[in-house]
């Protein structure tokens, strides 16, 4: 008999929970009933979903009974607080959040590089950060062949990164801006970071702040580039190190990437039929015809776009690249969705219902 | 008796044009006449310079009869033409355009950098690109104490850059997909390149191409970037490589630099120190008060703006920072007055009148 899932998002009004709806809409998973979870504010909206009307439910423990995948993305919080009411009603977690990412129990997957961990689950799955995936869906491929000794990324990030507030308040600022509003009384309560005590304009400006700041003057947000990358790539010794920047783009994250591979015999021609060849990965690079990866294109779009592929002008083994992809699908709520897709093809869900 | 200059402004009607009218309403200069020149088009335009009513007048090569420093920024095209006739006419001239950067006869000069370079002058001095002059104001003081072996840079460059147009461009393509207009519809006839074929919106995009394509499928922004750096710091030997992006700002480009220096002994602190005390250059580094640069407060400040100062995380010589100035100003009019400014210093201009 085939098996036939049912599937929970949590946080399923949310710009992350709204694209894992679409998504589940479109995937291959096969899929016998889905239940949207929110919280008391959000329960009771109605959501369609191929065709038929579903009802926001509240959050609760109980939520859990029946479902066998669980696909979070409310918070670190609420995945703090449920996702174990989730595993011990017999669920697999899928997580977006940060939480538990860095847990030697959880394994950290973009399922087109380290598939394989998903065997060491123990209930729950850590969906790697949205600027750490499209890196790896791009590198990866040149570290198979290659190796990698370092790699340097600057960013270029997205509002919708911090949630469908963040995308108003932009356009919002943007329209105050244009008509005349002067910078200093733009409006700002969200970015560059929900969590911090300051908030700046994010329209027409340049923010070198994402999350918190933390150790050695690193925002968190670049310690999980450089800790996700090590543990997705099993290999620590891979020198990382990022500069996260949001601007004032709605959705499609942008990366401009400096690798040093270990081996000799890589060109950039190599390098490219590596990228082309790669699994979600798409090359658009042909400066003849102006074609390189953007942040507008990239929306909607499952795939990881990869361009502007030179050798540095000194290194030999060193190459520059720029990596651009939706967020909010490959970054997010695609990885999330390949994910269950994975684990049902590598058949590691045991279904609690008949 | 004092020196009085007669000045001329090339293209006064431009970006860049109308800002150095503004830096020669502030300068120390002496002038004792200004002349604002631009296209037959423009000619006859009244502007106001200190409370006095100027009237701009067409650019033919007589206009230079009687004018000590003519300031140039009307394209590459005009500076090839005129530059020569002013020089014939015993002008010495500044030329904010990339035409005679690289000619190993003019100087490039960042008066905080390289002054001396302005006493081989045989009447040209060429002003370095926008890029280059911020990157050279926050690196020269770590380069004096420390070497420099590399740097990699990579660019969130403003819009105002390619000229108003292009920032009319960007606010009426944010307008337009605010209110609906999907993305494949926007009107792009600027950027990334007016001198390119093809034309991308940059609202709410971010567009890895800065003028054409060129060597090794770098651009001439990049180019430009890494040989400017060369022959400003007069040393080839200097590892210099960027990826020069366009993002939806007004003004005010900012920068994510990683460099490696050569000599032992430095660390954060005496690197934040050594930009603390930099001319021209303000730290703003303090993450606990969330203060670092932003490409919105720079706007209208002459002062290079550097922060995020860290330590690489693996390379113990490795920094990051991130440095953000008004391109108009500090990264063309502003550095153009300056170099005018220093030629009366180093007394370096003959007069032509009495």
């Amino acid at each position: 008999m085939k098996k036939m899932y049912n599937v929970a998002v949590v946080g399923a009004t949310g710009a992350v929970g709204t694209k894992m709806i679409e998504m589940l809409e479109e995937t291959s998973l096969p899929i016998n009933q889905v239940k949207l979870l929110a919280s008391k504010r959000s329960a009771g909206k109605e959501v369609t979903f191929k065709g038929q009307t579903l009802i926001i439910q509240e959050l609760v423990p109980e939520s859990f009974d029946g479902v066998d995948i669980a696909l979070f993305s409310a918070g670190g919080s609420i995945s703090k607080q449920f996702a174990p009411e989730a595993v011990k009603r017999g669920a697999v977690v899928v997580d977006n959040t940060s939480h538990y990412r860095m847990d030697p129990e959880v394994p950290l997957v973009v399922p087109e590089v380290n598939p394989e961990a998903l065997r060491r689950h123990k209930g729950i799955i850590a969906n790697p950060n949205c600027s750490t995936i499209q890196m790896m869906v791009a590198l990866e491929p040149i570290r198979k062949v290659y190796g990698l000794d370092r790699l340097i990324v600057s960013t270029y990030q997205a509002v919708s990164g911090a949630g469908i507030n963040a995308m108003e308040e932009l356009k919002s600022q943007a329209l105050a801006y244009i008509n005349g509003t002067p910078a200093e009384e733009l409006e700002a309560d969200i970015l560059p970071c929900g969590g911090d005590k300051k908030h700046f304009p994010i329209a027409f400006n340049a923010l070198p702040q994402i999350d918190v700041f933390s150790d050695a003057d690193y925002t968190y947000e670049e310690w999980k580039m450089i800790n996700e990358t090590k543990k997705i790539m099993e290999d620590d010794s891979i020198k990382v190190v990022a500069t996260c920047v949001r601007i004032p783009v709605l959705s499609g994250h942008s990366e401009s990437i400096y690798i040093e591979v270990k081996e000799d015999g890589s060109d950039v021609s190599k390098i490219k039929q590596l990228i082309a060849d790669a699994p979600g990965a798409v090359l658009q690079d042909d400066p003849s015809q102006q074609l390189y990866p953007q942040a507008l294109t990239s929306i909607d779009r499952k795939e990881t776009f990869v361009g502007r592929i030179r050798q540095d002008v000194d290194i030999d083994k060193g190459y520059h690249m720029w990596v651009v992809s939706d967020n909010l699908l490959k970054g997010a709520a695609w990885n999330s969705v390949q994910i269950a897709e994975k684990l049902h093809e590598m058949d590691l869900v045991t279904l609690k219902h008949s």
